[in-house]
C-alpha cells in the first residue's frame, strides 16, 4: 500500500460523462459516497443512487493510497463506503439494498415486493458476485495463450454469462422483464467493461448462432444505454492503464490478489 | 457423485434430539425443506423455521447421491433447497431472508426493522459466509503439523472469529443484544461444530486472557443452549466419519473441493 502500490498514482478523477455527474454531486449532503471513479463496485451504488434520484455527495478517494478519512469509516479500506448521517456502511450489495430500504418512497423500486420474486432476484445478484466476477477476473488475469488455458477460462466465463442469461425473462429487455432491477444494476458495471477482453485477451468470442446470445445482447444494449450507466462511465483511455495491470497480472488490488490465490471477491 | 462418492453412503438420517425434530415435521406441508441431517447450511434454515414456528415438512435427501427430486428443484443439487407452493428456492442466506419476508407475522423478527441496523447485520451475515466459513475449512482440511502451517491457519481462523466478536453488542448475549437475530443463527451451526478442531487439529486454542474471548464464550453458551439449536443437532458420533474425511482432506463435497482450490463457499 502507500506510495509504491502500482495504483497509488492512478488517474485522480472521473472524465467524460462521469466527470459531469461528479460535478453535479459536490454539494454537502448527509449521505456521502466515498468512491473511486474507476471502480465497478462503486458504480453499482451510483447506479442505484441515480436511478432512484437520491441526493448524495460524491467524494473521490484512492483506495490504493487509503486516506485516513476512508479507514476511519471502513477498516477494510475499500470503496464504495457510505456515510449515512455520520454512520458508515460498506459492501456494495449491502449498500444497494440499504438504499432500497432507507428511501422507500424513492422510485423505481429495484427489487420485487413479492417475497418469492425478491428471493429469486437475490439468488442471481449473489450469482453475479460469487460466480461471474471471479470468473471475469480469472479470465482477465490469466497469463498464457489460447491453447495453454486461455480458451478454457473464456469458456468457463461465457458459461457463467450463459447460465445468468438463461434465467432472464424471455422478453425483457431486463432480467426481470420490462423494468430495470437490482439484478441488472449489479452486473452492469462489468458488462460495460467486457471490451477489456477484446483489448487484451483475444476477444470475448460470444458463440455465433446460439439462442441465448441474442437474449444477452438485447440485455446489454438496454443496460448500456441507460442514463445512469452512461453518466457513470469515464473515457475509456483512462481505464486502460488500470486494466493493463490486471491483464498483465501485476495489479495489487485485494481483488487481483484474491484472484491469484483462486479466491472470490474480497 | 453417484455411488463412488465417499459420502454417498453416509449415515442416512438424523439421530438424537434432531431425530425427534424430524419426526415432528413429517406431515405434508406446502413448505418443504430438502435437507441433509449433517449439513450446517440446512441447519441455518431449520433454526429460522423453528425460531419463527413456521410449519414445514422435512425431507431427507443425500446431496452426495443426488435424487432426481432434488435436481428438479435445484440444478446446483445442494441442500438446503426449499419448495414453496411448488416453487424452488436455494442458498441458505437467501432462504433465511425469504422466510423473514414471506411470514411477516411470525415472530421473533430476525432482522432489525431499522434500515441501517439491518444493513449492518447483513455485513456480518456476509462476513460469516465469505470469511469465517472458508477459514474454518482451510484450518480443518489442512494436512501438516503445527510448524508447517497449521498454527498459521488456526491463527487466521481465530482472527476472523475475533473480528466478528469485536462487533458484538457489549452486553449481549447475542450479536445484536438481548434478542437472537439472523447474525447469530447463520454462524451457530459452525459454532456448535468447533469441537472438530479438538478432535482432529490439536485444539482450537482460544487465547487465554484476551478480553474478546470472554465475550465470545458468552455468545457461544447462549447460542448452544437455544432450543432450536439443541433440537437440530444429531449425536456427535454420526458426524465423525463425515468430518474425518474433511480432516483428512479427502472429502469430495463442493465445499471441500472449493477449499482445496483456495475458493470460498460454493
Ligand atoms: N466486496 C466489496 C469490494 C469492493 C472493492 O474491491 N473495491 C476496490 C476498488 S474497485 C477497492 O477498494 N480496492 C482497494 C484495495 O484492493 O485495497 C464491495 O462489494 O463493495
Ligand atoms: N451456498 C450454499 C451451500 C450449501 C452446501 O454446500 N450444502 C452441502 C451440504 S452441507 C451440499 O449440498 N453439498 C453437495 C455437494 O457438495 O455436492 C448454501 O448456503 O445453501
Amino acid at each position: 500500500m502507500g506510495n509504491d502500490h502500482p495504483d497509488a498514482k492512478l488517474y485522480p478523477h472521473a472524465t467524460g460523462a462521469a466527470a459531469k455527474m461528479v460535478k453535479a454531486h459536490q454539494k454537502e449532503e448527509s449521505l456521502k459516497l466515498y468512491s473511486g471513479w474507476f471502480c465497478p463496485f462503486v458504480q453499482r451504488v451510483l447506479l442505484v443512487l441515480l436511478e432512484k434520484k437520491i441526493p448524495f455527495q460524491y467524494i473521490e478517494v484512492n483506495p490504493y493510497d487509503k486516506p485516513a478519512s476512508l479507514l476511519a469509516l471502513n477498516p477494510r479500506g475499500l470503496v464504495p463506503t457510505l456515510s449515512y448521517a455520520n454512520k458508515p456502511l460498506y459492501e456494495s450489495t449491502v449498500i444497494c439494498e440499504f438504499l432500497e430500504d432507507a428511501y422507500p418512497s424513492s422510485t423505481p423500486h429495484l427489487l420485487p415486493s413479492d417475497p418469492y420474486l425478491k428471493a429469486k432476484s437475490r439468488i442471481w445478484i449473489d450469482f453475479v458476485t460469487s460466480r461471474i466476477i471471479p470468473s471475469f477476473h480469472r479470465f482477465l488475469q490469466f497469463q498464457g495463450g489460447e491453447s495453454s488455458g486461455l480458451s478454457k477460462l473464456r469458456e468457463e466465463f461465457l458459461g457463467k454469462v450463459k447460465e445468468f442469461t438463461l434465467e432472464m425473462d424471455k422478453n425483457g429487455p431486463y432480467f426481470l422483464g420490462e423494468e430495470v432491477s437490482l439484478v441488472d444494476l449489479v452486473l452492469a458495471p462489468w458488462a460495460v467493461r467486457f471490451w477489456v477482453f477484446d483489448h487484451y485477451k483475444g476477444g470475448l468470442k460470444l458463440p455465433v448462432g446460439e439462442e441465448w446470445v441474442g437474449r444477452w445482447k438485447k440485455w446489454v444494449s438496454a443496460v448500456e444505454k441507460r442514463e445512469s450507466v452512461v453518466s457513470t462511465t469515464s473515457e475509456r483511455e483512462y481505464y486502460l492503464p488500470i486494466y493493463q495491470r490486471y491483464a498483465d497480472d501485476v495489479a495489487q488490488s485485494e481483488l487481483a490478489k484474491a484472484t491469484r490465490e483462486g479466491k472470490g471477491v474480497p
